[in-house]
């Protein structure tokens, strides 16, 4: 797990995010009308070509890794030393109803924890990377923003965000509530891309419920590289047992306040 | 009211975008952490300068229209026969997280009805203007879309959509719910942006409460001119002493049975 490993492991997520883009964008904004109903949907069009242009690419630069993809499963076993975690399109409700702000998640598992991340939102043609122990990097061609989560930002003045109420189990909701009061406003909608956002020091807490690894995964290094938090809502390290709380946080000096108010 | 006064009228709306975007986009994702107590916030500085320069604008074409903007108040009587209604920051919560989803909305009321209205997102370069009884146009540099509802939503298959479930009253809640219930889908956020959305066939009804004039009078000739219908949550049309209730749809034969489970 040498440096020059990394670029090479970062060179490719980048010819995937590159290639999934051209896969997902002929698909978003197409309407629904003219289907028939044994069509797919062109959602479902986009996640499945998309993931197999990226699971191609990986496979033909690392035959002997692991693979788990939101859309065509696990291949190889799952605690392997080297484990790709792609979602073609995270943020469906997004992508269906035309909002650019889906993304494309890749990542890169070294024995369990994730140490490669990338987020792509191919409209905007934003890019995150994450290595972990290096500073997170942003990409964009138009749009301002500045690698670096807010620091000093109080509780009672916090930016919350979520992705929606209806992710949230009812055992979670109280504790949710509670950190609504808490803060200063919650924003909603986002998915990734508010992490995203959360890196670049726009929102402060994002608490999101029922995530699977490849809905996280990538978050993880983008995060942790631009000086944030990223645990479940104890405040422990995602793996993927975890229970699908997750809990984004860009001064971590908040972080204890946050969990208490959670729980 | 002749045809060429609207054409005019358009121009002038044009212009009016065209300046808060100039205005507006300095202060998008600037950071807070350098600013004073005393200072102004980005989004206060952005939709003050924004509204500055499009009511200075108005007055120079149109010295005898009154004019309301949410920052600058009300200049005229509101129950003249031409009153401009203008919101330079329609997502405050959208702009203040960075979301390139926030608009800037104008609005031309003809004896208290809407009958121009445009929609800007200064960010991807969307714009839509309607006109009373034309179609609506969709103009975007980049992204992809066509004007037009989706007219044959069965509503168990309708994408619904809400900004916040904290905009809406306690007395509204259950009806929502049973909407939600009713639907396919749930999508959270997005303001303006989703009726933008909607005009295009991408969001089939969106359920929003507690909206001022300035943040629907602008939606209406553009939803309408797509063939979809806004109103009130009871049908009714929208005017200045509406309730705030605001319910848009595009398949306007699922509108009574929606009103039905709202109520």
């Amino acid at each position: 797990m040498t440096e020059a490993s990394f670029d090479h492991f970062l060179t490719v997520a980048h010819q995937c995010a590159d290639a999934a883009r051209q896969a997902v964008l002929p698909h978003f904004r197409m309407g629904l009308e003219t289907l028939s109903k044994s069509d797919d949907s062109p959602v479902t069009l986009a996640d499945r070509q998309a993931e197999d242009v990226m699971r191609t690419l990986i496979k033909k630069h690392y035959p002997h890794h692991s693979m788990w993809g939101e859309e065509g499963g696990q291949e190889g076993t799952m605690d392997a030393e080297w484990l790709w975690v792609i979602d073609p399109i995270d943020g469906t409700r997004s992508f269906v109803t035309g909002r650019p702000s889906f993304c494309t998640l890749i990542s890169l598992f070294h024995y369990g924890r994730p140490v490669l991340g990338l987020i792509d939102q191919p409209v905007t043609e934003e890019r995150w990377t994450g290595i972990k122990g290096q500073p997170s990097r942003y990409h964009s061609p138009r749009l301002a923003g500045k690698i670096g989560t807010r620091k000093h930002t109080a509780l009672r003045d916090a930016e919350l965000s979520c992705t929606s109420p209806d992710i949230l189990r009812p055992e979670k909701k109280a504790g949710f509530h509670a950190l609504q009061k808490a803060t200063r406003r919650t924003s909603w909608g986002g998915d990734a891309y508010a992490f995203g956002l959360l890196s670049l020091g726009q929102i402060d807490i994002i608490a999101e419920d029922t995530m699977k690894p490849w809905d996280w995964a990538a978050l993880v290094p983008v995060i942790e590289g631009a000086g944030g938090t990223i645990t479940d809502w104890k405040g422990q390290p995602l793996h993927l047992e975890s229970d699908g709380t997750v809990l984004a946080c860009g001064n971590p000096t908040l972080l204890p306040h946050i969990i208490e108010t959670l729980s």
